[in-house]
């Protein structure tokens, strides 16, 4: 009853973990116990991990990858033949986290039940040396006993829901041993996505030298409210469920299944955006596929739901999931920026952070809210959020890995691909490049694509100061990224409140006057944050434009900004030279410097006589 | 720990509900068995339902209040000192919908549990006479019984989960047959939200003269798939609760107390927006209340939510929930306008229709299918989305009551009551009117506070057309629906998808083409919505905005529209006469008359001479 193009509503994109049989992992057993951020310790701590490439003689081109709560090692494919990772589309020969050149390394999360030490552990129990246990050859396989009271003191049954409170900053000590073991100092990026990128965030606030580029992605300095409600609600499921036992199910015939495939339901729900939703099952809204549950399936999404639930609890141990879920409630890097400038506050990495816009459970406000913390720290910090309908599970798909992959490639690039491609500039970015000494600096309002950014770093190369540009064209932003320049995504209408007072030497704001609905307020702004600013603006009193006017009786248009028919300008603002010097007295603004240029006429010459019938193009220097 | 401004976040707006002793109700039973839409019937179906005011002679003041999943028929109080009800910000004297000039009557649904019958009942129990039977004192009290497998047949036990399967129209039959019972034969109005607003929509699509007014709050012509999937995961979790014994828990000491408080818990998140729960859970994120509970409360939102799930279950049936959410699920009017269209092509009440923007359980893109079928269908219509933080929430609170409040206010007055207040017109407006005869349909576009279509009803009373207007600002659709003018929220930028082909005699853009983004594609849809269009814009080539750009060599302003700094105007587009001349000739528009006006310098005298230069006002009428 589904047409072809219709997908099947009971894929998910997690159908894409294919509970591998984890062949190429391996068990890393922690040396000492490991002693836990809210108190106690953990003995006989196993780490499962997988790694790709090949680490380098000064181990400087170590990559961490940190995966999502459902996630485990197998990142990626090893070989052509190998089952299908769950990054295969960023991580790989040739792609953005390129196999070839980097050393990649992927553990499974303590806690877990892929591989690392976990509920479903025995205390004291040997470290196995062959098949490496996983979640459906439980622990409790091993176990004889059934007790009814948990004991933890009880070294043949595993922990269970006695399993100790941990934490992100746990799991991130455990990769810490780790990376000591590999020989492997420093990472050149720690990357993840989700609670992965908890880990990763927590890693630079933990040990602010221990990598050279942090990439958090579709992540949050904290779970919102809401976020926060729908895993009470998943660890309520779970623990009500008869079967749960006080988390004792192991070696028994009954496992807390119905729990565990309802807190996963609502997982589900909540990594896609409701446009997703409907796109997968209005279609086939009353036409679920039949499958054998003791779920309801009388809709589409029913069926779907019902498989997911099911198919998880096969995969997943309901212990680990309270556990991890419960890390990633208990992870707050700080709810104010305040707090987490003081989180970040020692970091010397440089960061790529990546939102989506119809992701509702890590929004992309959150995103902002660690990129403002970075930008008023003066980080180098790079973000971009991307437009898709694909909700949270968008840092899993490969269109939306297309978008943000180049990013990440980018970042790790030994030296940034086109800094040495020429570029282009107009009169006036040539003026205000010769306003820019090297060394200065310099936040670009409007950036475009980074051509007047990329100019000044092709000019000063290692001399040159901090540059940033702002964009809101997420097309923009990849282009001036991919520059090597980093860029975050924000609407300047907003104001500039990431960025702190006398933060850059210059302030620059060209060719985007005209474009700008706040215009008092922008400049304030950028007159707080700027020890000097720049703006180049087109002069609407230029004299071919007052002479079309007069003379045709129509909205006047001439070559350059202005050269648009007047219903479908992307103007609006029209301002005049005589207006912005009127504007800047009342504002009580130095004007430090002044360039005129008639580009349409004089191709390009300065004007000195009656700038404001002469010019088309002004550039003005400013201070306050 | 808290301060004393922050609300204690133990509090729901569903506290309001407090379980009153429905002292008011009465008892209607059905004197026929109700044949129910998906097959079978209902024997001995009582209605539970309490009414305010008093029936007029006629019988023409009757009003229907539609309760929400959870609701029940005390919407209001009785008096000063009764128990709250759960409307009581809109029901009552001297209130919108006001009981010292209606009566109001509101029923507790079939499928229920405060009172109406539903899956608590007997099959074949005698009717009470005394005590209304709620979910408090479930049915099962009468019954004896506790037999192991279900049997319909057993006269002595209660439905539970063999109720039969029952719909929004069956809900709607019983209320009609109460309608009856109380001799109304057509409803002033019918009122509802949420669950409600289905309800008094499958009214008016089945019964298409049983109203005068319909008034739908929050609602949709079906769920989004979103909306399902936690529909869905909440009866997973009653059904798979162990003590739901297949809906027979009834006279055991083992109800399905769980499943029912986790359904709720997800109900109650869906219910608030993420910015609702952050202001409300934030403050105290990591302090809980403590409360005596099964459930985790480690967060302040996990003991809220162990609260209100655990509150939950000493007032309502987990029978009822399945019931009534299965009901709202097959709930289905549409998924397509062509759909919606059929669904209320007979209709002929008129419609008010509120959003609001931060719901997301009911989007307002889905009252926006509703109203844009009911728009092509040239029904009367408004629709009015209130920007509020309360999520779907809001229809119950009183803060957004008093937003919406005025609209149901004037939708349910004998004569608009702004109808006789004077309008001052402009000059452009006062042409445009001339150009409206008597009985013409008129769509406004921007119609602001609705003067201009206040000013043809006026002229014109009971003789006038179909008028409409169009607005996107907040304020002006509230000032223009309480002048008792149709107005819908619409951002024309969109186009004007709503509305049929050569739908208007005359299609109306007043001083609004200066602030429109997209002008050719607004003037296609306008051209062919309407057989006539009509449009007045400032000539930004009027003589002394001339003289002041060349003389001054600064953004030309002069009184009207273009008196604005060139920094802060509300204009983008700066038309003049000759380039709309240009404009119209190009997109192939017969221009049928002009009129122009020198408003600012001959106070408004009509210009025939050269009007591109005297001319501050233009006022076009035109065809295709």
């Amino acid at each position: 009853m589904t047409s072809p193009n219709v997908p099947d509503p009971l894929v998910s994109t997690d159908d894409i973990r294919t509970d591998a049989p984890l062949a190429d992992a391996r068990l890393f057993v922690l040396p000492e116990p490991l002693a836990l951020e809210l108190g106690g310790s953990l003995p006989n701590v196993r780490c499962c991990y997988e790694t790709w490439g090949t680490l380098n003689a000064d181990a400087s081109n170590a990559i961490l990858v940190c995966h999502a709560i459902s996630g485990d090692s197998h990142a990626a494919r090893h070989r052509e033949n190998d089952a299908p990772g769950w990054w295969d589309g960023l991580i790989g020969p040739g792609l953005p986290i390129d196999t070839d050149r980097f050393f990649v390394v992927c553990p499974n999360v303590l806690g877990g039940c892929r591989g690392s030490t976990g509920p479903g552990d025995i205390p004291d129990g040997d470290i196995p040396d062959g098949d490496i246990p996983t979640a459906d050859i439980p622990a409790a396989d091993n176990s004889a006993t059934n007790s009814d009271s948990p004991d933890v003191a009880n070294p043949a049954r595993p922990y269970g829901a006695e399993f100790p409170r941990i934490t992100i900053g746990d799991m991130v000590e455990v990769q810490r041993r780790l990376a000591d073991h590999l020989g492997i100092t420093k990472w050149r990026a720690v990357v993840g996505g989700s609670l992965g990128g908890h880990q990763v965030l927590q890693w630079v606030s933990r040990y602010p030298d221990s990598t050279q580029t942090c990439i958090a992605i579709a992540t949050s300095p904290r779970l919102t409210s809401q976020a926060l409600g729908f895993d009470v609600i998943a660890r309520n499921a779970i623990q009500t469920d008869p079967h749960f036992a006080g988390g004792q199910y192991y070696g028994t015939d009954k496992r807390p299944d119905t729990g565990l495939a309802i807190a996963r339901m609502l997982g589900h729900i909540t990594y896609l955006s409701v446009a997703a939703m409907e796109a997968k099952f209005d279609p086939d809204r009353h036409d679920p596929r039949q499958i054998a549950s003791q779920f309801e399936q009388r809709f589409s999404v029913g069926s779907y739901l019902a498989h997911q639930g099911q198919k998880f609890t096969t995969r997943f141990d309901a212990n680990s999931y309270v556990t991890l879920s419960l890390a990633m409630d208990l992870f707050d890097l700080g709810g104010t920026r305040l707090r987490l400038m003081e989180t970040f506050d020692e970091c010397s990495c440089d960061f790529l952070l990546v939102g989506f816009s119809s992701d509702w459970l890590f929004p992309p406000s959150q995103s902002r809210e660690i990129v403002n913390a970075l930008t008023a720290l003066d980080k180098q910090v790079t973000y971009a959020e991307i437009t898709t309908d694909a909700g949270h599970d968008a840092f899993l798909i490969d269109r939306d890995i297309a978008m943000y992959g180049p990013l990440v490639r980018e970042r790790l690039a030994d030296s940034p691909s086109s800094y040495k491609a020429p570029v282009e500039l107009t009169s006036a970015e040539e003026s205000i490049l010769d306003l820019v000494a090297t060394g200065d600096s310099v936040l670009d309002l409007g950036c475009g694509q980074g051509e007047l950014l990329s100019a000044i770093q092709q000019r000063d190369a290692d001399k040159s100061g901090r540059l940033m540009g702002v964009e809101v064209a997420q097309e923009n932003i990849l282009a001036t990224a991919v520059r090597g320049i980093h860029v975050i995504d924000y609407d300047l209408n907003n104001g500039l409140p990431a960025f702190i007072d006398n933060q850059f030497d210059i302030v620059v704001l060209n060719a985007t006057l005209q474009a700008v609905k706040n215009v008092v307020e922008l400049l304030d702004e950028m007159l707080r944050v700027g020890k000097r600013v720049v703006i180049s603006f087109p002069n609407f009193a230029y004299r071919r434009l007052r002479e079309d006017y007069v003379n045709r009786g129509r909205s006047p248009r001439a070559p350059g900004e202005f050269d648009y028919d007047w219903h479908n300008t992307p103007n609006r603002r029209f301002p005049t030279i005589a207006d912005v010097h009127d504007l800047l007295s009342d504002m009580n603004v130095t004007i430090d410097r002044e360039i005129y240029w008639d580009v349409t006429d004089k191709k390009s010459i300065a004007v000195d006589d009656e700038p404001n019938l002469n010019a088309d193009t002004a550039v003005i220097e400013m201070h306050r």
